[in-house]
């Protein structure tokens, strides 16, 4: 997608250098992170400097393959370290391992088989985005006022996005929609990323403080609402963002449909409902203080409530199948409630 | 309440002064602020310095009392004048028109007939506050989670506040509970208030970001909800802050009772359903911008979202009767959708 008019992925790689759009500093800084070595992936992975499953994946695929090419000039790095380093700079990111696995099984064979691989890696993110985009967009007419929640745009998945991709789509095909972005507290993906992605590619669209949703729902101004996931069970429910399972519920009081947008590879299989899928509990330094740039274009962290008050934060929420329209993948879209999800075949 | 360990109202009159606890300096800082005259009264109420229906008819009271003793000082002082300016502080608030109105009548007899009334005016907040404090009490089990959304506490009603009196009558009663406080963005005032009040009053509470009520609720972490409301429709249809809805509907998915908590005067009788009730909207810097303290206790006032995005800034909804188990009143609990609602005989 463009920045500034000039297409990017999140991350890429020309020559020995990977390269990743530094997502700590957006929306109030564009840079360019330059990663010169598997090592510098590693703390772009930690820092959270690239994030999203995709971006990721993309980004450790590319530090694998670096790491093969060190080690074709240096005897002094090993592959394997390389691999388990790369491996422990997040814990849940399903994307990573099979990216850094993929990479190192192709690297066996020779340092050109691993770059290549990455590259595969990278060129399929970005083709499941686009299919996702195309079948999303069928569901798109034009008028249409789509809510989204949290950020599941191309920062995340190197091109396109999961959620977004169908509204860029839409908007590519010259389709007259608007987006409600909820600003998606604590962290403020909403407000700080996906009203800059959407800026950036000239969709019109509004940030909503998250209370606004069922408000807007009941009085017909949301007439599609797209989500991404962070991991889905075998019956269809779906662990994402704090917040979507509000939103969820209040579609289905309204009768509005309810998509979730991922990749096949966000499926988890191994796990039957979402009684089983962990909820990280995140920092509630991240309730407690906000930071944002003041009048001069200096950054402040300050704190936003009661000085003496604690916070709880849970990262993410489960919201049940039967509140899910369709799971929009790569391969078609499901109907949790209408078929069987089976993906092992 | 308590502030620091020593009971305060949020206005009050001493001689021909009229006090206010400046709220626009909490939770930052503990500020009284001296009205010398009803110029003053006026002042505080336009600039929120204090705020709430209740909070805002008691200054209003005593600030048009404060014109009759002036008057009686010095004859280019007009009471009639005094009467519009006070009514012209805020647009909406009912409770604001109904007390200057009872003071000026009063003030037709005497001075001191005006002062007395205004004094009658302020008591019947505190009144009103305590018996909504101990019927929502009767509610309220040991052991019990209870979530509030926005600020119904004392600041803005006087004493004992409205959705926060059933709290403080149990925590005096010496029941355990816990109280998750809304962070209700985009004003903040759950975070900023209502965790203030609580923590002065060492009730124990969380703040919890809005996005988190149904994950909550969905976990089996709350008991019962308590909000107040700013206008009830003749049918039991609640406009509150923002959010309301969505806890409510959230609420009503999970079989957890959800209670509206408001004096009388709160109803609008000539309002058939919610339908009829307008939404405020206001500024969207509200939503772009966020206010708080650095380490060094300076305030600033930064951006929090893309540079460039545009916001929408709704500042109520109508939560429709269905929804509500029941409306706290100080002269007992109304269950809308059981019996019908006739305040007028």
């Amino acid at each position: 997608m463009k920045v500034n008019g000039k297409h990017y992925t999140s991350v890429w790689m020309e020559g020995t250098t990977v390269y990743m759009i530094d997502q700590n500093l957006l929306p109030f800084e564009f840079q360019i992170y330059k990663a010169e070595n598997y090592e510098d992936v590693c703390h772009a992975i930690t820092s959270m400097l690239t994030r999203g499953a995709g971006s990721i994946g993309a980004a450790a695929a590319f530090g694998m393959a670096q790491a093969f090419i060190q080690a074709s000039h240096n005897q002094y790095i090993s592959v394997e370290q390389a691999y388990q380093k790369l491996n422990a700079t997040r814990p849940t990111a399903r994307d990573l391992f099979a990216a850094t696995e993929r990479v190192f099984n192709a690297g066996m064979k020779s340092v050109q088989h691993a770059v290549e691989e990455a590259f595969l890696i990278h060129h399929e993110y970005i083709k499941a985005g686009e299919q996702i985009a195309a079948l999303g967009n069928g569901l798109i007419k034009s008028g249409f006022k789509i809510e989204t929640h949290c950020n599941a745009g191309w920062l995340g998945l190197v091109d396109w996005g999961s959620a977004l991709a169908p509204i860029y789509k839409a908007a590519h095909f010259g389709k007259d929609i608007m987006v409600w972005v909820d600003e998606t507290r604590p962290r403020g993906q909403g407000a700080r990323l996906t009203a800059w992605e959407l800026q950036q590619e000239k969709i019109p669209h509004k940030i909503v403080p998250d209370n606004a949703g069922a408000y807007l729902m009941s009085r017909n101004m949301v007439d599609i609402i797209f989500v991404g996931a962070d991991r889905i069970a075998r019956n269809g429910d779906t662990a994402n963002k704090i917040g979507t399972l509000e939103k969820a519920i209040a579609a289905k009081t309204y009768g509005i449909p309810f998509y979730v947008c991922a990749p096949v590879s966000t499926f988890d299989m191994k796990c039957p409902t979402g009684k089983f899928i962990p909820i990280e509990e995140r920092p509630q330094e991240e309730v407690l203080y906000q930071t944002g740039i003041d009048e001069s274009g200096h950054l402040h962290k300050v704190k936003v409530c009661s000085p003496e008050s604690e916070a709880l934060n849970p990262a993410f929420d489960v919201t049940p199948a039967q509140y899910i329209t369709g799971i929009i993948t790569e391969k078609g879209i499901i109907r949790p409630c209408e078929n069987e999800i089976n993906f092992c075949n």
